[in-house]
């Protein structure tokens, strides 16, 4: 991987000798407020002016300053119903003491998100903010513009968002949009080391670009611009697919419901089919959680589950 | 952020006038094949030695390094026996044609994995790797080394594996150890560029420094070490608690087990309770599997559930 150390424009620090695969990621200040109707490849583009890109750079944005330019901003009174309308199905509710449910839900993006995606910090106070319609086409928008007023040929596009994740605390950033760079790195075919097959087979490129540029833009500084420079090995001629592509199929999805969900439908589906009761599946998943609360000692995650 | 630019040693290659928030990340070439019983610490120490590491540095090992030196190797034979050994609580499963089944499984370090972390790739002939006993101690015990070697107050060191996800395609490492630096940023009390509370609470430092490490090393060039410079501000002066806080609590957790799973346990707890068939968990399992494969356009993603 020497050629990155080659790439045009690449940095070198002298921070060491030997041939080293490189990366650089940087987020420049001062892109002000983005308002709905700001022509944001043009905002983007004036931030980016000083700071030389050059052809197999990766430029990543946040699904924020998207959305707001795209003026997916709506009341915030109206969260709840936001959140319902951008909701294409519940995968997992949980009861929040002195607040609405949380609700993870599948959006219209197919992306599985608490709250789907609706985003209430950084607004405009009494305003939350949706997901782009298409964040995808935001991408390849961004890079068509940014390309034509830079000069150059390869250059790709990342949008992102922040997502929780099932079974790790903690949040990370995501691609939910892309263009101009390989999102999903395919390596089956591909020998290890040894020289047998590896058994790794798909790195998702495009979230660990996102991952990486939000250590660098942090979450209060209002830095929704960042650079990555030295993946010139992903970042192709055209758009490519898009970051749509990294959303498991639903028949590849084995976590498509919540587990309290699943089990309540379980047991109103056996009680539909052979028993007479009308007992709701809410109350059902209500003595699943207790279960768990019952059964297990809290944060140990090593007992077996009820009725095992 | 400036003060990232004035790091110690920090890379500036003059790419933008901008002050700018920086992070490089690279992965010298050099580390030959680690082997049972091998001192970890010095053959890292002797790769970063022309590195010139600085205070504030982050230095990012494959958990699989780890577990070479640390012996946990098996005989390849047994590849389903180690999975079974290495198996607290079984998630999900799916069959697969002409291999053994899917196992998405809880591990020792109460890590959500597929085949429990266990490694086939870029392992000796014959043989599959498990995870580190312990990866939090490794870590501690690598940054000790380190900072002995190279007179340095503030190193961070992060063990990584490669991780599946729910709901999202391609694989991404997380960190499964770490020491000296900040894992989870808890940001709640924090306020946004508009003073309201920050809705995203807890960033998961240390998985995105394990991700952006990823992109450097790669899967197929045998570099399993990288460094990352620019994230000072998450850089301590003591251990800290490990990776293993990043590890979801089972009462916190709504995707304990698979959709199919759930779905099985609820159906046989109502049959049990109200009903007098004596059929197997299992079968019930493949019914709702059946289910999606009827009820669901492929991929799409989009429909409700059979039984909503």
């Amino acid at each position: 991987m020497s050629e990155h150390d080659a790439a045009p424009g690449g940095p070198d620090d002298g921070a060491g000798p030997s041939r080293s695969a490189r990366l650089t990621v940087w987020a420049p200040e001062g892109l002000g407020e983005v308002r709905p109707g700001d022509d944001l490849a043009a905002l983007v583009g004036d931030l980016l002016a000083g700071e030389a890109l050059a052809d197999g750079d990766v430029v990543v944005v946040t699904s924020k300053i998207v959305s707001k330019a795209e003026g997916r901003v709506v009341a915030a009174v109206d969260r709840e119903q936001a959140i319902t309308d951008e909701t294409v199905r519940v995968v997992a509710t949980r009861e929040r003491p002195g607040q609405p449910p949380l609700r993870i839900v599948e959006n219209r993006l197919g992306l599985v998100m608490a709250a789907a995606g609706v985003d209430a910090s950084n607004t405009p106070e009494g305003t939350v903010l949706l997901l782009p319609l298409d964040p995808d086409a935001s991408a390849r928008a961004l890079r068509a513009a940014l390309r034509a007023r830079f000069g150059l040929d390869r250059l790709g596009v990342v949008v992102t968002d922040t997502a929780g994740r099932a079974w790790r605390d903690g949040l990370v950033d995501v691609a939910v949009g892309a263009a101009g760079i390989v999102v999903a790195d395919d390596l089956r075919g591909g020998v290890d080391t040894h020289g047998r097959p590896l058994s790794v087979t798909v790195t998702a490129v495009a979230d660990e670009v996102a991952a990486a540029s939000e250590l660098v833009r942090g979450k209060a500084t209002g830095r929704a611009v960042a650079v990555v420079r030295g993946l010139d090995r992903y970042v192709g001629d055209d758009d490519g697919p898009g970051a749509r592509v990294l959303v498991r199929s639903s028949t590849d999805d084995l976590f498509r419901e919540g587990s309290a969900e699943a089990y309540a439908r379980g047991y109103a589906a056996a009680r539909r089919e052979h028993g007479s009761a009308a007992a709701s599946e809410a109350a059902y998943a209500d003595g699943y959680r207790e279960g768990f609360g019952e059964g297990f000692r809290e944060g140990s995650g090593h007992e077996p589950l009820p009725g095992d």
